[in-house]
């Protein structure tokens, strides 16, 4: 089967379409006939060779298709189709997924929209709900509100919490499309000081909860946005690891919650109860048209490298699609 | 009624005893006579001027002594035997308490002992339950281990949840006491470097919850010692409040959760929700003998320029009390 695997820890160019083997099946797994997977930042560090995700030789997280196997008990049958999380192996004609992280595909969705949802909207609620314990009318920043978790971000705080959703993004572009799905404050980071911005649209008081896709650049002003007894959210690093200089003393007073994650790393337990208390939770809002998969474009399998690059020039709104079958 | 304060922020001679009012009552409050009240390294703090922590200008968090006035519905009379959080003015004669923050003192004990129990064993339960999220025979690592939270959070730890208790402290008369009390792995911080002796202790994994009183000096190490997934709660700044560089791609892989907190500042609801909580489930381990009040030392009300001197020395084991009437 074609799977795109890594030469050598590098940029985009390291990646290449080679052939594989069909994996085989252990007990509690299913055989996925892949359709469409996406491309994710947790791809793009393990093609680094910066955190190392998966055992898997072959990227990819996450897939939508067809069972076409199944080995012991699950409430699968060949034929459905699914999506979810996989342990690695998601960029390939065939994937193996456990059975407790599948997610039964609503008819009203296509592969390709399926393909969009496990990662982003996985991580979007475990980090707003979970971790972030995000309740009813708090108010929420955003960072990166345009990509693939920022756009699932914004949906479930919109129809879950019914926050006050503030985000940042570099562009007017951007920022229109998220105030369509939902956000209430606007903050361009190119033209403004968002910790000033958020501090004017919560009366001084700093926001509930963060979701933080920076990092290092924007630690002090996080810290100035975020309210006491705020819970903040680390998920990203687009503006570097390394912090100089943090105040303890500003964190204890204030009281903060400051929690780092990354879903790829968690245990297959935790997969699987997130799993499973998402689909029943928010697929039926999937159902229902009120929440919906964003992309942003679709590549093939043979264009895996331009599709990395697409995600690293941060132009994309939502998810980068790839079509591994027609 | 004699009263302490600050007369300029700075040291420990800048406490003095004045003669103030005795405080008038709002609904929902009831006045006490104090017998004893202790000292907390936020009196220190607040005395420094570092945190102004409430706007009460006598120092003091916590009392015991008796019920001699109400002001509107409570579940306690006057003449009651009753100790807790104060909003400040716990160093006097005379302290209001919100009624819902005022705990019935157990019989079997003495107005000193009972002084010593509201900040510290409310902290370590704040600290390892609701923030540390301590589950049965996890394994939790207690700096400051001699402390009044540390030794009030060792016997936390033993009796509810089993845990594995892994202590610091810098003298071997401390670990002793540490062991007596219920710790499983003693570590003298002085004589070895405490994450090489966690990992040792742990298989390499590290602990599930480390309740941090040090701060920017022990950050590499804790960071070190602690297990994918766990709790870090920072309740002290003992080495420092400044970090020159963290790292954070290695608190999101690991998936650290990192609390910072102080009992002081948190709102009425939290002490109240917190101590009803406490009161329900660890005051009839006190009834029982199970857990204790630590005392190391006792003082006049005159001497708290000792007392706190005596606190900042670190040569304590458990609390510092202060008799204000016999």
């Amino acid at each position: 089967m074609k799977s795109v695997i890594v030469k050598k820890p590098g940029g985009y160019d390291q990646l290449e379409v080679v052939d594989m083997d069909i994996p085989k099946l252990k007990e509690g797994e299913l055989l996925i006939k892949v359709y469409s997977t996406s491309v994710n930042r947790t791809d793009i560090i393990t093609r680094e060779g910066k955190v190392g995700y998966l055992k898997n030789p072959i990227l990819g997280v996450e897939v939508s298709g067809i069972v076409t196997e199944k080995c012991g008990e699950s409430s699968f049958s060949i034929g459905d189709r699914v999506m979810g999380l996989v342990n690695g192996g998601g960029y390939a004609e065939f994937a193996i997924i456990q059975s407790d992280r599948a997610i039964k595909i609503p008819d009203s969705l296509s592969f390709d929209e399926a393909a969009a949802i496990p990662e982003v909207f996985l991580t979007a609620y475990q980090t707003l709900f979970w971790l972030g314990k995000l309740k009813k009318h708090e108010t929420v920043l955003i960072h990166a509100a345009a990509s693939g978790v920022g756009t699932a971000a914004i949906q479930l705080a919109r129809h879950i919490s019914d926050a006050k959703i503030i985000v940042t993004a570099g562009s007017k572009r951007k920022l229109d499309f998220c105030r369509e799905l939902g956000a209430d404050v606007l903050i361009n980071y190119k033209e403004q000081s968002f910790d000033e911005e958020v501090l004017k649209a919560t009366n001084g008081e700093g926001v509930d909860v963060i979701l933080d896709f920076v990092g290092a650049d924007y630690w002090n002003k996080n810290l100035a946005s975020i309210k006491k007894e705020g819970r903040w959210v680390l998920i990203g690093i687009l503006g570097g690891a390394e912090v100089e200089k943090v105040n303890l003393l500003s964190i204890m007073s204030k009281c903060i919650q400051f929690t780092g994650t990354l879903l790829t790393p968690r245990s297959d337990e935790y997969k699987a109860l997130l799993t499973k208390e998402f689909s029943e939770n928010i697929i039926p809002y999937f159902e229902n048209k009120k929440i919906k998969a964003i992309i942003d474009t679709k590549f093939s399998l043979e264009d895996i490298g331009k599709a990395h690059l697409h995600m690293e020039s941060n132009n994309n709104i939502g998810k980068i699609i790839i079509n591994v079958c027609e």
